[in-house]
């Protein structure tokens, strides 16, 4: 039996709200071995006073030794495997700016690129121009008519866009237009399946228009396709878990992920302390918030140790606002981590900690990666976060008598 | 490959014996966060001594924040994972009395209903009739004849009962004949496969004969058919194992459960310690033995935290008797956790204890949730405990060269 066949078939309606509150990239690494991590180095008196009382173990995002992109970090915090539920490249980064796909649509991700007299590429990312030149080109390209077809030409960064095709019967089994090397054409559009052959017809259409519009431009002179993708069919939170869920997040790519879920994106917060804001107003609308904060991860990625120490320490002053609210469960993690001595993502499992009143309470003094190592959770891969969270708020019912 | 093809391959005979000691429901939590679980409250010296010399672990009967019913925590236990061998509702109800299963057999649960002159369903339990008036009902629905099958009906507790059909070429994809609600009548049972359409037209005159018997009933004066089933394909202890295995049990369900797995059901012991005679007088005869203690499950279902300490306490004096026989693999667990604060079955994980000579001793000081989160098995899905029950016994042998 598929799992979430089962968790659904258990699926109780109930009372307990559910907050999980994601530090992007919260897990580190000592600068020396031995040392402490950014986590363990920062001072956190609420969420180490959480740990007494919680239960803690270490998620593995994917599979051990594996890094996520936030994509599929995500989609295992949700509930979904991300080694099932794979989301494509031109759905995630039509995700990243916030494009809200609709089931049918097919995403593209767009580069522009340099062409010679010839035809052939000489630039793969057309002098990787910057943003506000690429996104008056892009701005062109939405002259682009086709017979039956809704075309949307968004600009991501750089050289970077996103094409999406609506309209009837579009299969995403299309080929990357993008020959991966110079010296060479854009490849033609080819279909891999019967249902994905109009989808490839328009998207060679969509070139032979773009190709005629970009001419004359110096850098961004053509483009290449890659990552054709429909919105990943994922059952939502209702069908899954049956809750009522609200996405609270800053940053596009996140919200993005929530409505793959079928959350709701409430508020339009800017800043943690509005994020709490929100969550406080919206309380008794949801039965799940996921509140996302991303700077533990951008001080990461920034290899700034000390900053990112400061921004979990941020996150610590706000832990009080949300157990003033009562959640039945309340879930802290990450999706992955982040060290700064890597200044990247990295596979790192993620500290988690569970506060509920049905918590096993462990030995752990402390909310941190050596304590959760010892944990009363172990060592579970993320995509169990969603059914152990459920369980503690008291919303799953027994399986078999 | 699939894991029982492993353990088939690899098994070996020999001479060490295998104690499963099931102790139902010990898992718990405390009453209050931070507080001291049943079993960490309770005064276990032998279960502490043997804790210091084996190896522990915490045990997820089914998968992380799944609650099991007691047939998916035993099938668990037993090697099997619950979520591919599902054992239906029937099956379970007839193991639960005691009732044996052949191989074909169609085993169904009743329910005694209340309709009214139109047929219509008004009562789905029968105003739950006393278990005594209920047999004399089930006595008279023994009258049924139906050419070439042979019919058991078998008495449960207040409006349930047991049906079997036993005859050739016998589906059990067959729907429910409760409309799950009243105001209506029993629902025709529907066969969804052709394989089940003989099975279909039993159920249906075994129906129109109860009628004309119960027609002058005040309450059970109808029936609705629940979970048509087949007694579980699951390949036995000897198939999988190379075991000849026990079970010495009190209660019929998890004699019941054994039974599924090929187990033989010895002796008639009404208490823990007359189970334990019998396990003492059987010893020389069988490879495995599977001990059931249930009123840990019986006090933690009650609410009763104290109760529980006790069951623990009682346990524990047994547990001489049992090392005395010098089994190569003495197993303590638990089918899944019954924490007195919820008074009912809970996810949490289960404390599982192995000594063995060849147990790597961990760093557990005494047996119980706390010890085992840190412990030498770390965590681990309940199917897998006989693959380790097996290796610490000596019975399993290299895989691969």
């Amino acid at each position: 039996m598929h799992f979430h066949k089962l968790i659904s078939d258990l699926k109780e309606s109930g009372e307990g709200k559910i907050v999980l509150l994601v530090s992007d990239g919260i897990g580190g690494l000592p600068l020396q071995p031995g040392g402490l991590t950014e986590l363990e180095a920062a001072n956190t008196p609420n969420l180490d006073s959480l740990a007494k009382i919680g239960v803690q173990g270490l998620s593995t995002p994917i599979r051990p030794g594996i890094t996520p992109g936030s994509g599929p970090g995500h989609l295992g915090l949700f509930g979904y495997d991300p080694l099932e539920f794979i989301i494509g490249r031109g759905a995630l980064e039509a995700a990243g700016i916030g494009f809200e796909m609709r089931d049918g649509d097919v995403a593209i991700r767009g580069n522009f690129c340099t062409i010679d007299s010839n035809g052939n590429i000489t630039d793969r990312r057309a002098g990787r121009i910057p943003s506000d030149e690429s996104a008056k080109v892009v701005e062109k390209l939405r002259a682009i008519k086709i017979d039956g077809v809704e075309v949307f030409v968004e600009p991501v960064k750089e050289h970077r866009f996103v094409v999406v095709f609506r309209a009837a019967d579009l299969g995403d089994a299309v080929g990357d237009t993008d020959p991966q090397r110079t010296g060479v054409p854009p490849l033609e559009p080819i279909a891999h399946d019967d249902a994905s052959k109009k989808t490839a017809k328009i998207a060679s259409e969509f070139f032979s228009q773009a190709k005629r519009i970009l001419a004359n431009e110096s850098k961004a002179n053509c483009l290449t396709m890659r990552g054709f993708a429909h919105k990943p069919h994922m059952p939502s939170y209702k069908e899954l878990y049956g809750l009522k869920a609200a996405c609270i997040a800053v940053y596009p790519m996140y919200k993005g992920l929530a409505s793959f879920a079928g959350m709701e994106l409430v508020g339009k917060p800017a800043t943690l302390q509005e994020e709490i804001d929100v969550l406080e107003k919206s309380w008794a609308d949801y039965d799940f918030f996921f509140v996302h904060f991303k700077y533990t991860d951008s001080r990461g990625e920034d290899g700034n140790f000390d900053e990112k120490v400061k921004m979990i320490e941020e996150l610590d002053k706000i832990i009080p606002r949300i157990t003033a609210l009562k959640p039945a469960a309340f879930v802290i993690t990450g999706d992955h981590s982040t060290p700064a001595k890597m200044a990247s993502h990295s596979f790192h499992p993620v500290p988690t900690l569970i506060v509920s009143d049905l918590a096993r309470t462990d030995t752990c003094e402390k909310y941190g990666e050596k304590y959760a190592a010892t944990g009363g959770l172990g060592h579970f891969e993320a995509q169990y976060l969603m059914s152990l969270a459920l369980a503690h708020a008291g919303r799953l019912g027994k399986f078999g008598a």
